[in-house]
């Protein structure tokens, strides 16, 4: 049974569910229903895909993760970042429009949630490391901007494509002639009342007496004020006819159940995108996920939260949908307005389900540029220039990382911005570790201390070097560290001990210790004796039946000062060959 | 002058050449140059080139090591797995024995040579680490293994193709009726001849009184024996005419100078190759450069071996060569013949000229089979399957990889099974420091030791959690972190503070800063304070001017026993905000 909940959550709330989780639930969703509404129409049209594709996408993958997720107040669905990089894998493989690109829409999100699923069950979440903090906020960034330039050309009613900044603002001078002036004026209209409402409605709204939390749920309502007056305004004076872009006719009624298309070549031809778009999703939702859990000292479960992405997204694609995962100003709504249960995910799912019946005729009078408006506002709140800067200060590598993948993705798409991020941090680590902090250290007098001879007045002894090496010993360093200690070797003609002080090595891998063994072997050949100090007992346990060990020149000693005196001939019962059985549990033991 | 001394290392040794040092590279040269013979003829057949291809890669690129490179005693030139490479490299892009063959081992010596040099010039020898000892020790012992298999067919005179196992088995056992019994003979006599020299002839020699480095140089000369054995017996007995598959007509003369094809189509599809063979390549020399280097205590500049390496590779692909590097047993009977500086070299490129002009009417009539059986005693003396299980006792991961790497190798061929062997090294070493060992700490009655809760009978106070890292805190293990710190916060309701004791916390990137941040946000909401304790003078600096240390609720303090009395309210004047001034020589400073 214990088990049985942990792969469906659902099992932990469902029991003690009362009256008022549900009357807190049901306001929740109908908030939460109001602002997704626009949200889904508008994520779908960024995607390229019909507007109701969005409705669909936030109908089932809302049951889906209320089952299967272990959030309480995650508000999944169609978010920005994930649309626009749906737009981008499926504008290669079909022209926007066509039967074929809606079926691709449904592969990917089919393929998406088989990923997450199965790195759920195989408890692969650790693979989403790989997306480091500047990676995401560096891509976050740009995808903000370029969702952003793509918008533009809805709010000036021109046709323009593209899936990085250049393709787009290259179309869009180009076009600009062409600037259709009552959609702009629409556009722009609902841009100021956006921005103005989220600058100065708020604060009003609080000066006038009304709670805080109140007056930001106002404001996040404001989307749907504008959709609402700009929807009656094109009702009412025909702007449709007068060549303003409309949404058009919606097919009412519940999403259609589909088959996804099982052509292997489509399957791999999306895989990559798949694949990025799973850990992406991934990383926003659990992020928004943890950081909402904290607050009522709840917790998430990452692996199960793969599942129950993953259970979304399947959902999703056998129901008309698109690629979903936790979105982070809704999950916010949802969280402020008092959702208590995933039920709250179900409600809004019923919420959007009575729209797709009912609303779909006022829907076809929308403009789009009042979409395009409530799209530019969301993103360029995620742009986040200031990171560069701070990151900068703290890390030049980190920002490094956060820059490429920034201007990568800006020229030449989302997909080569990822990757060229993680790949460049995956890089950049290596770089970092493999020259690890390294110091020669001598005694300071009259101590047991042992610091760098370069900083410190310390006494040292020209047939001893003890070389204090801060990091753990692996792949990535062990050839510098073969470089560092035989370099250290053949300056000294007199040295006959070199000490390896391994108070900071947490492991030592297979191929650091390969090294040592050739770092052993080669200064025997130079008559060299090499010793350990302050190694830790889980790395002594592992180095204690290896070949390294057995032929190990020097001595093993618990701590530095040991070895001093043993080597300087100043004790003779200190320290030990390797491989003794007092070392089990030496050094810094547990 | 220094400088120039640092890229053109040869002005280091020459100033000081004199006749003894000349008398022994000319002796080296000599030997060497016997040994080198049947070699590149061996290499080039195991790349599918002609013969005398071989030796072209034996002459220039011997010049330009001279000239570059740094190691005293290592002599480049056609290798075995760099050959399997080549040979699985151009095999995809043109028909074996057709120009464009010929031209493509060319562009792949080009593209080698100037990404070696660049990685050299950039200081990107780091790249190399990418390569850990497992995967290139699983690497090696696959390669072994098809090479062995590959050259099958030449010992059964019969014709199978193939660059994996699988592919060159099937054909073998297919084709095995059409074994022509002559050339099998030779091919089983010339193997059991350099078996049993191996085996026994060292000893034998030593006994009979022979110095023992010696005794070693007559054995690894027992190639040439067996080449001119049944070279004349191949004469003698016009077995060329019989069925016998030999070297045919060389072509007698120097290298000639060619330009390499600039065709950017061929350059595109060569680049994987030239990256891995580069790096191969350079990783498989400078290990042998080191282990000679020390037993004089000499040394390498890794960095200036990519030049050498580089110049050796350009020459090569001027030159009508091949794609080359240093060879382990060659470099080890140079350093043994008592080469004393890159000269020996020069002399060998010599030699080998000098055999181009004069021995190419006794090459032609050179049994293939010969060939064939130089090349497996020679690579099965790389397989080692008994890493596996050293590597298997030591570590589970590494073993992995190297696992991994051997069957995607023999599976699949070379470059997947050395991208499928770094591909899952960094996954696992991110997964491994994705988990890092952690401990909540107790304090030992009496002492100021702090113990794992786990292991040891500790003191511990409800409102007060003590955890240990054992890893420097970064991307991979940030997520790791935060939900270990939640779920702690989320299990103890009493819990008012979190101490994270960081002595073995050796960096913080900008990704663990931000989990930091956000556990420092998330526990404020939850009403439990963080504070820091034991952090590193390196680590306290960069994190003194961050937004974490300004909002951080806790305090810092020196010791893990400091935050204990404090916090327990038995002494108030412990720790202090972050950001104090104090810090900065604070924990382990240096």
């Amino acid at each position: 049974m214990a088990r049985l909940k942990r792969y469906l959550p659902i099992l932990q709330w469902l029991t003690g569910y009362g009256r008022d989780t549900l009357a807190n639930d049901l306001l929740a969703a109908v908030i939460v229903t109001v602002m997704l509404i626009p949200q889904s129409l508008a994520y779908a049209m960024l995607a390229g895909l019909p507007p109701e594709v969005g409705l669909y996408a936030s109908i089932a993958p809302l049951f889906a993760y209320a089952l299967f997720g272990t959030s309480r107040t995650l508000a999944v669905g169609p978010v920005a970042v994930v649309s626009l990089m749906t737009a981008a894998a499926i504008g290669r493989v079909a022209p926007q429009g066509s039967p074929e690109y809606l079926g691709a829409a449904l592969v990917l999100a089919l393929m998406s949630g088989l990923i997450l699923t199965l790195m759920g069950v195989a408890r692969l979440g650790f693979l989403a490391n790989f997306l480091s903090h500047p990676v995401i906020s560096g891509f976050i960034t740009a995808s903000g901007l370029i969702i952003a330039a793509s918008q533009l050309k809805h709010l000036l009613g021109i046709e323009v494509s593209g899936h990085n900044l250049i393709e787009v603002s290259g179309g869009l001078v180009e076009s600009l002639r062409l600037t259709h002036w009552p959609t702009l004026l629409i556009g722009i209209g609902a841009l100021a009342f956006l921005y103005a409402s989220r600058r100065w409605m708020g604060p009003g709204l609080r000066r006038l007496g009304l709670p805080a939390g109140s007056a930001d749920m106002v404001v996040r309502a404001a989307p749907i004020l504008a959709v609402a007056v700009t929807t009656l305004a094109s009702w009412g004076l025909e702007l449709g006819e007068r060549g303003v872009a409309v949404v058009g006719e919606v097919p009412a009624g519940l999403p259609p159940l589909n088959l996804p298309s099982l052509d292997m070549t489509l399957w791999r031809e999306l895989f990559v995108a798949a694949l990025l778009i799973s850990v992406v999703g991934f990383v926003e939702s659990v992020s928004v996920g943890q950081t909402l859990a904290a607050k009522r000292r709840q917790r998430i479960d990452p692996d199960q939260e793969l599942v129950g992405l993953g259970a979304s997204n399947i959902a999703a694609s056998f129901t008309g949908g698109m690629p979903v995962t936790g979105g982070f100003a809704r999950s916010v709504v949802n969280f402020d307005a008092g959702a208590e249960t995933p039920a709250a995910g179900a409600f809004t799912a019923v919420g959007i389900a009575i729209a797709a019946l009912l609303l779909t005729p006022l829907i076809a009078y929308l403009p789009i540029a009042t979409l395009a408006a409530t799209i530019i506002v969301a993103v360029l709140s995620l742009v986040d220039f200031s990171a560069i800067r701070r990151t900068w200060a703290y890390s030049r590598s980190d920002a490094m990382a956060m820059l490429v993948t920034m201007i990568v993705t800006l020229g030449h798409g989302v997909e080569s911005g990822i990757l060229a991020g993680v790949g460049l941090s995956l890089a950049l680590h290596l770089y970092n570790t493999s020259r690890p902090h390294s110091a020669v250290v001598g005694r300071l007098p009259g101590t047991e201390h042992f610091r760098n001879v370069k900083r410190h007045r310390v006494e040292t002894d020209p047939r001893l070097a003890i070389l204090r090496v801060d990091e753990s010993l692996y792949f990535a360093n062990s050839r510098y560290l073969e470089d560092l200690i035989m370099s250290l070797a053949s300056r000294e003609p007199g040295l006959a001990h070199i000490v390896l002080a391994c108070q900071a090595v947490n492991t030592i891998d297979a191929s650091a210790l390969e090294s040592l063994e050739a770092i052993n072997t080669r200064l025997r050949d130079a008559e060299v004796k090499l010793h350990l100090a302050e190694a830790k007992g889980p790395v002594m346990d592992r180095l204690k039946h290896t070949d390294f060990c057995r032929e190990l020149t020097g001595r093993v000693f618990l701590s530095t000062f040991d070895a001093w005196r043993y080597l300087r001939g100043e004790s003779q019962h200190l320290g030990q060959p390797c491989g003794g059985t007092e070392l089990a549990n030496a050094g810094n033991p547990d």
